[in-house]
């Protein structure tokens, strides 16, 4: 079945319903960066986000979403990272009962996080199959409303914004470049450059050790991952039935970047651009390195997805 | 003898002839901390400013004061810390020559860095008397202006203008607070809330290990230090008698620091700001937090004064 596609209409009027709960996050230069990569740089720094993250503009524009029926049953969702923490956040500014699902091994800063949001925590073993069955006991036992990371038509619109943004304070970007994992972001950034750039070209930067969007991209069906052993823990799932319809007609490519690519940028852009980001949000900046001659002398808008890291836990040696 | 104290128009002077070499940097706010700390905070990032601190607008200002002549025979300083790489970033810009004496035992990415912006660097052994001796022979064979980092009105006027920033986009502070090692940072940071300011009083926050310019401003001579031993490296030199008379008449007060506070504030700017600073920068929300009842409800901007760290020895665990 043919998805719909949103237009650019939905995406104006989600960043309108969204603006008053998330950040206008501040757009970053590096004139080391523009030097290293023969490109010129733009750096929309959503590790600046609210809760740290994009999350929470996808997180916000699917509650909004909801009728004040299904507002009042509140919302659940599963997550060991920060889609989690962006429900709780989102749920508790507009007063809906939020319910999480998390491994019990997650790391207790972030269950305190969650907690700390005001949401209903339940802790389940560290396998999918746990983690979707305690979500839909919650769903029935709470008439909850479900919400996935990256596969919803209001995630990916409600993401769509951070490059809305950054189009509308740099309108003449060639390029757009974000990290995919579930593909919610990709395909709400290439929304945006398709609607509101001119001639802008979405790009995707994949860690090569998890290149399920690449070889979905390029074989045309949904392809998953046999290992999740990638540093970029943001994005270790695949695509989704809504987004991937979006990423194979607005998206230019998809660049896989290895291991040491993924720590080098993520080293630059702490060291050069003194910003705390996490690893996934490197994996954009890898790939405009890595391909710097497709690039050369082009305006290029990178997506920095986060910055929540343990800072006891870095891979800088 | 009486010092002439720098007027409001040689600030604003200074300001104009540095803005062509030196980053307007971000201010940023951060709703936890406003909550923490009970004020409202402005952070002026001094971290995103050119070679990673606001050394950058001192050492400008007083190459740019120098005579023709003098420029033509160059610069000297010796420093292992932030002011080398200044001068030597600020000396290449101007097209001067600059020469550097670095401890032998100075980080080789410290030495790396002065060199690549094109410094002569001499290395000597680690004593404030080596360092001091090297300096001097270059400028006997030379021709070379000293420079020191603290010391003198061009560089304490330069770094006023961070705070002149500060002001010009948030005019209504009632408190500034800056980190006080050598003493140029606060002349120059209390010097722009006295000339720019409603009512703004000036606040040093110090290491209380290296509590020597507390000290001297509540005995009325330059006090020293017994020992170095503080986190916040930047942090560990004496006033002089440029910038004491200015402390003595315009700061307000000086608050130390424990270094368990010192770590913490850093990871509060690390964690929810997403922010690299050095540790020197956190000293001054560290003075913040310590004396909270007295900042109550106060606006008040916070000198982040760099973000040059070692990534592989971060104090957190």
């Amino acid at each position: 079945m043919a998805i719909a596609i949103p237009t650019s209409e939905e995406l104006l009027q989600a960043h309108k319903a969204i603006a008053p709960y998330v950040h206008n996050t501040a757009v970053l230069r590096s004139k080391t960066l523009n030097e290293m990569s023969g490109a010129s740089l733009f750096f929309k720094c959503e590790n600046f986000q609210r809760m740290g993250a994009f999350k929470m503009r996808g997180a916000t524009n699917a509650i909004l979403a909801l009728s004040a029926n299904e507002r009042e049953r509140g919302v659940v969702t599963h997550s060991s990272g920060n889609f989690g923490q962006a429900v709780a956040l989102a749920a508790k500014e507009l007063g809906v009962p939020a319910y999480v699902v998390m491994p019990e091994n997650a790391p207790d800063v972030k269950k305190a996080a969650v907690k700390g949001y005001g949401a209903t925590v339940t802790e389940c073993e560290s396998t999918i199959h746990a983690r979707e069955g305690a979500a839909a006991t919650i769903q029935e036992e709470t008439g909850a409303t479900p919400l996935h990371p990256s596969n919803s038509m209001d995630v990916i619109v409600g993401n769509a914004t951070a490059a809305m943004e950054l189009l509308s304070e740099q309108p003449n970007l060639d390029v757009l470049c974000a990290p995919v994992g579930g593909g919610g972001l990709l395909a709400g950034t290439a929304l945006a450059g398709r609607f509101f750039g001119k001639n802008c070209k979405t790009f995707g930067g994949e860690p090569q050790e998890v290149d399920d969007a690449y070889r979905s991209f390029h074989s045309g069906i949904i392809e998953t991952n046999s290992s999740t052993n990638t540093i970029a823990d943001g994005l270790r799932t695949h695509l989704g039935d809504q987004n991937f319809p979006i990423i194979q007609q607005h998206v230019e490519d998809i660049i896989c970047v290895s291991e040491a690519q993924i720590i080098t940028a993520m080293k630059l852009i702490w060291e050069r651009m003194k910003l705390v980001v996490e690893p996934s949000s490197a994996v954009a900046l890898a790939a405009i390195l890595k391909n710097k001659e497709q690039f050369k002398d082009a305006q290029v808008g990178i997506i920095i997805s986060g910055g929540n890291v343990t800072l006891s836990k870095l891979p800088f040696s």
